[in-house]
């Protein structure tokens, strides 16, 4: 139940190559400065302040050297609270907490410029906002029109922070459980006016370079099929180039490049709960990437995205979308425990924007079940391929890989949908009738097969975390991040700490103005005493 | 499409008169010693910090005299993104944030311990909550089951910061555009077991006493039909003890006593958008409230509830949940410009839960038009009510309170209800029909006439506003104010913060510790140079 975008004729873009700019020095002076300062915050914080704040106190004084963002396509605020709901420990009152929460620093907004764009006759003004707009805004700071992959409503290109950070000698990777030219890493990495030119996007990974480099080093997710193409085959590019090239997760793993392509499917990746082994885990390619990124001595910008939220929730399967938050919540705790060890790395995690008008709760009883979405021992989409593709036995497909006793109704649902559809819709009736016996069960609800636009949750850990608290727009995580990691936004080199004063910078002024009014505050008490 | 809970035979409460403590010091000394150690903070933050982390430091160093806490009721996450899309000032290309947006600080878990609660034999365990259970979770920090007013699993009552800050001498009030002695005002001044025991909870109010004293300076909202009864008129005595009975907006401004029984309607106020002049909008109420409570010297706690956008949500009513959030963004413009005058004073605002699934998109189109709700001038409720039970004529009423140019079918739909109806469905099944023109044209989904158990947006202003930061469950709300206030929680007299330490006390020792290690580093400095 995919909704097409329409296709915008593509025209050659223009790429430029990015001027290089000197590396980062570290500034020592400005953390030996700041220790007065530090250990007065933290002393007032940890004594009467919320935790949060002092969480973001312990980060101010470090420099923010690695940068790890991730997105959960769809991912709206109704997807983390039934995750909490499903993985909550019923033996206990209490509803635990996931590994998200005590990271929650706020909420943003995601809506595009799509009502601005003219996309010509059958233009539909869109103001809820698509993966590819919402990607850019995040990758580059810039309100774009819906389907559009890093370029602005004049369809000029959008520098990203990818860009900049690998035109500052960082190391850059996109992780995705989606084909890695799907819009979302597409938006971090390339440039298109339409995101469905996925054959132009695979090409532009290779071809579009920053001084002579790729400009992405790890690229993890699904897509054979976009990039062995009879017409042009990618990956044998990319080898040639030193890059290691894995189709499985143990080829993956044995890799020894710093430099890595890993396709997995030929589109996209199995849902986790379907996923062979084969097909890494997110955390695994998370763990693959942060192992090859971490090399590098000038830090990194890693995008990791767990791509099919969204698409469980275009699909409105309640048990595909808590698999695949499950899938995000492990690789989200490898890449906090890997800032936590690390002290210089952000991890800012949120969503796109919301998927399916989720709901937790449906027709009236204030019950929701997770149970039911537990005793799923496959998604829906997968019991339908083996039902309709393998003509297996249909009583006996689902009582199988279904952990509570189905109803005769149910069943003969099932059995209907099989028999009455036209074979064209045979695969999406049965789909949708398995996914009923979940959504029904367990009192999911759901408005539509598309986007919804609610603002999203925002999640931060690290140096810098608190530059992302309170409601912030989407575009600001790209702002943030330019600045922290002093990157240059602007195609002529001018960087956006040039006119705003960058977070070290900032810390270090700070750090002199306090010092210097704490010498006269004590001076001044010293000679009225 | 109200949903009736199961009524609970009602039995005597134990009443209990707490012991009243003595009067809060205002530690000056705290704030000088603070100087140093702010200094440094603001400095600091205003140079690199986010605005959020800033903001709340501003504050850090300030006492809690106040707190209005505000609740939009049913207010999820839905609520505050789609009234952004319905306040956007359409001629810009940026949405532009609310009045609530800038003071986010985080989100909160609303669950209740209904599943844990032995409700005999056709109790439904219900994990989504309603407004009574998280009414007391916000009111006494414990989490109950579903339509307890105030007491706990065992049915004990539960202390509710209100009550303790009556205790201690504060003043307090409660405003609602509800009856006022529906769920949630209820479950902060009053006690019992069932929230349907209108008539029961209104006499408490009255009965209910704290050292001789009303629990309760400043009641406003609705419900003469509990308080002037056949069986007793509460108004009378109330009135009797000294406070001023106000029955219009205009009664209400004359009143002079700090005490006040404002009852603008049988039972729940009109919608905004219904609203006649006698009755007051929830910016007039609160203002009345504020400017009542204000002259007590010991500070005052002050409650006010949006009591129908949950009501508005219940109904799958766009119109009226907008409507209402407008209602409630004023009286909120009104709480923090109040708090921004004086200083001490903390505004939290929040939402009990979610209600009905709302969502901004249905049926797959990525469009949501607010346009189509802002052309409403009444509510479908008020139209149904002028069609069915004055039996205007259905186009013209349609027509004259809808600024669009209804399709013939549109009209058609609620002529078939009207018509075809039974008598008892009638006035529902028209409202239903005028409700889906409105949710079709913009786009609006839902899911439920009940409510869902999404997390819920926080927003925080003042002193002690980065307490509630980052994602809290609702018990903590109270927790912090029981805190924050220096209250006693517990029935013996006993505060939290005899066990955790209190807000200014942490600030005090932070201050302290924190001036004593910048002299022995500035001193060490001294001798090495």
């Amino acid at each position: 139940m995919f909704r097409s975008l329409q296709l915008i004729p593509k025209i050659a873009t223009v790429r430029k190559i990015y001027i290089r700019r000197g590396k980062r020095v570290k500034n020592r002076v400005a953390k030996k400065i700041m220790s007065v300062t530090a250990l007065s915050c933290l002393l007032v914080g940890s004594t009467g302040l919320g935790s949060k704040q002092v969480h973001a106190e312990e980060h101010s004084d470090k420099e923010v050297k690695n940068v790890i963002f991730m997105i959960g396509d769809g991912m709206g605020p109704s997807y983390t609270t039934a995750y909490r709901y499903l993985k909550d420990d019923r033996s206990t009152k209490e509803m635990e907490e996931t590994a998200f929460d005590p990271h929650l620093v706020g909420m943003q907004s995601v809506y595009s410029y799509d009502p601005y764009h003219d996309g010509g006759e059958d233009d539909e003004k869109e103001n809820i906002p698509d993966s590819a707009a919402t990607a850019t805004s995040m990758s580059s700071g810039t309100k774009t029109y819906n389907g559009a992959i890093a370029v602005d409503l004049e369809k000029e290109n959008t520098k990203t922070v990818l860009e900049a950070a690998k035109e500052k000698g960082l190391a850059t990777g996109l992780v995705a459980t989606s084909q890695i030219n799907h819009a979302t890493p597409a938006a971090y990495g390339t440039h298109d006016e339409d995101r469905n030119n996925y054959d132009a996007i695979a090409d532009d990974y290779y071809d579009d370079m920053i001084q002579g480099d790729h400009k992405v080093d790890v690229l993890l997710g699904g897509g054979t099929d976009f990039f062995e193409r009879d017409d042009r085959n990618l990956a044998k590019e990319f080898q040639k180039d030193g890059y290691d090239y894995a189709t499985t997760t143990k080829e993956m793993v044995k890799s020894k490049s710093d430099q890595i392509l890993g396709l997995f499917a030929p589109v996209g990746l199995e849902k986790a709960i379907d996923r062979p082994e084969e097909q890494p885990s997110l955390e695994e390619m998370t763990t693959t990437a942060l192992e090859k990124l971490k090399s590098d001595e000038d830090g990194f910008f890693l995008m990791v995205e767990a791509s099919q939220i969204d698409w469980a929730g275009h699909d409105n399967d309640v048990v595909g979308a808590m698999s695949e938050m499950e899938d995000f919540e492990k690789a989200f705790k490898k890449a906090i425990e890997f800032a936590k060890e690390d002290g210089e790395t952000l991890v800012v995690t949120t969503a796109d924007h919301s998927t399916g008008g989720f709901s937790i709760g449906e027709g009236g009883p204030y019950k929701w079940d997770p149970a039911v979405i537990q005793a799923a021992k496959r998604t829906p989409d997968f019991l339908a391929r083996q039902i309709v593709e393998k003509d297996t036995d249909i009583e006996k497909t689902l009582t199988q890989n279904i952990g509570f006793e189905l109803k005769a109704e149910e069943i003969q649902a099932v059995k209907d949908a099989m028999a009455n559809a036209s074979e064209e819709d045979k695969m999406m009736e049965v789909d949708n009738s398995i996914e009923q016996i979940f959504n029904e069960r367990s009192g999911t609800g759901w408005t539509t097969d598309g986007h919804t636009g609610v603002d999203v949750p925002v999640y931060a850990y690290g140096p810098g975390s608190d530059m992302f608290a309170g409601k912030i727009d989407n575009t600001e995580n790209a702002d943030n991040i330019f600045k922290l990691l002093g990157l240059s936004k602007s195609e002529d080199g001018g960087t956006l700490a040039d006119t705003n004063v960058s977070y070290p910078t900032g810390v270090l002024v700070g750090a002199l103005i306090a010092g210097a009014g704490a010498i006269l505050v004590l001076r001044r008490k010293k000679s009225l005493s």
